[in-house]
């Protein structure tokens, strides 16, 4: 089945992000580990940057886990740039075995979701998972050098600047992850890529409705269901893709490209990047969660699967998503120490801080 | 640790290899499932091909398991070309849940180690992983076009056109996978993208030494221990490098990229691409496990993690090699059919088909 339940719900130990300047003047500033000031990092290159911010970033998580580089037993991660170079260089200081993953910007969940099947079966302690992006080297990548100044249309998204890890463990925390959905590739025929969250909408609303259906729950069972970076547009296709499957995203539900940004800042439809659902997962979620303001979240990840070459020899676009449910376990926090192997569905509401 | 040991050892149930006419002509020609006349397979672009030549590659893998494209639980692919498009799009036609992975011409063992460790632990009946490289593609994206007819140096390899899927199962066959271990990130300096032998060699002798000391084995106790695609030079340099470390690489060690050619062919070190282990595991190697002339090999696929940015930008090229244990299982295979969750290490030497 597409969705793994995790028999014993690993923990969500640690939650780092890191983004640029233009993200850590949005409303989520008081949430991010560490805002930049120059977004340079000091490198002379955006690549060197990207890297160089991939590194400070994995490098956090394991360090508020509490833990040595040498403690981890797998790293899982990818990002946008070709051959995954941040994350094969990260990966090349680390020391650490790496396993090398791409689903574009649904990276996040992907890397999380096997990071958690791997400590859920016992294959490992402690992982880290994590992804992040470059507004400046995704650009001139994936669209044009910044030199050109090229206009865009209203669609377009903004590339954050940012990323995020998570270290999954076996040592308790006030997180656990419950389950993980894998997503189908689905392509509706979009290929604009201008146009992003229209394109991966509908993969988005897929992996919902088949991780919905499989959990035996309701979209109301969720404090929050989260997407990537579907932005505006997306966002709104992707509710009236739902309400076709009769599932209806309320209140309850946001798209991290929606929440990053100032709604003053020209970012047009709002965030997008494998950093984007990255850094809010690990800085504003993570802490909603670890207190118990949220008790339940689905993480879905977004991501638009094509390259500059499909592109230009006239493919569409095709989109993923993968899901991630995260849970409060605050209130079970003690005694689950030593009963890691039982799983445990009497998760409290009561308040717990970590 | 590194090396994760399967407890349930599942099964390899079918393998399915397709290359090239120049493949084709080569010492394994007898054993691949399909040679190719005509290598553009009717596609108007190289990348294209590549594409076509991967879904025919993992529709012919399920086909020969005997199962429908619904029957498998999840595709586990990547390859060389940015974006992994190859394996995106051919996702986009399974329509079954897609793991996106990445790690250059290792993708064939990653993608066998994270199957297996699905099967294993109960996440899946059947799944597929598999992975393939086009000459030409190949040499226009990391290269230069073929059009401009470029001269190679001697330590140049040649990028195979062909790949190779394995569907991994619960149901028996003749193979088991026994054990994985997931490498780390080694870069001995190279910079020069003509000599990836040298670049992946310091890797798999990282991967093989970390593999043999944690199963507690000695390279003797392996009928065959075979790297991806170091070529002539790159095996050389292993052999070398695994003598410092006390270990003796005999008659009984191979790579996949010194057997796939012809010694007549112009192809300098020999052969190399994710294609290059994916099809040699899935047609030689897996005819003689599965008739019981090798017992237990390991495979260790080999990659090298830059791309042309990084070489542009006057980085050295990390390696990476992933490795997978695979054993003789066919004197068991029918008592072990109702008896899968148990661990049998009694295999006998007894020549099974199947």
């Amino acid at each position: 089945m597409q969705t793994i339940k995790l028999k014993n719900k690993p923990y969500l130990l640690a939650g780092y992000s890191m983004v640029g300047p233009l993200e850590g003047k949005g409303p989520l500033k008081d949430y991010f580990d560490y805002i930049l000031k120059d977004d340079t990092l000091k490198e002379k290159t955006f690549e060197k940057s990207e890297r160089k911010l991939l590194q400070d970033i994995i490098v956090g998580a394991i360090d508020k886990a509490g833990l040595k580089i040498t403690d981890i037993d797998f790293f899982f991660g990818g990002d946008l740039l070709n051959q995954i170079v941040s994350s094969s260089y990260t990966a090349r200081e680390l020391e650490i075995p790496f396993i090398g993953l791409y689903s574009a910007c649904a990276t996040m969940a992907e890397s999380l979701a096997l990071a958690s099947i791997f400590v859920d079966n016992g294959l490992a302690e402690n992982v880290v998972a994590g992804t992040c992006t470059h507004f400046s080297s995704a650009e001139r990548q994936y669209r044009f050098p910044l030199e050109l100044g090229n206009q865009r249309p209203p669609t377009a998204q903004w590339t954050i600047t940012g990323g995020g890890a998570s270290v999954i463990s076996k040592t308790p925390s006030n997180i656990r992850v419950s389950a993980v959905t894998f997503g189908r590739v689905v392509d509706f025929g979009i290929g604009d890529v201008n146009n992003m969250g229209a394109a991966m909408a509908p993969a988005a609303c897929d992996t919902i409705r088949e991780h919905i259906k499989n959990m035996g729950r309701t979209a109301k069972d969720y404090d929050l269901i989260l997407t990537g970076d579907l932005g505006k547009l997306g966002s709104e296709i992707l509710i009236d893709l739902m309400e076709h499957d009769k599932i209806i995203l309320g209140k309850n539900y946001s798209d991290c490209g929606c929440m990053i940004y100032d709604k003053t800042e020209r970012v047009f439809m709002g965030g997008s990047g494998a950093g984007c659902s990255a850094s809010v997962l690990n800085s504003y979620i993570f802490k909603k969660l670890s207190a118990g303001d949220f008790k339940r979240i689905l993480l879905v990840s977004t991501g638009a699967l094509m390259s500059t070459t499909t592109s230009q020899q006239g493919d569409t676009i095709p989109g993923i998503a993968h899901a991630v449910e995260l849970e409060f376990a605050g209130a079970n926090k003690t005694n689950l120490k030593v009963n890691f192997s039982k799983d445990t569905n009497n998760v409290k509401s009561k308040k717990g801080g970590k």
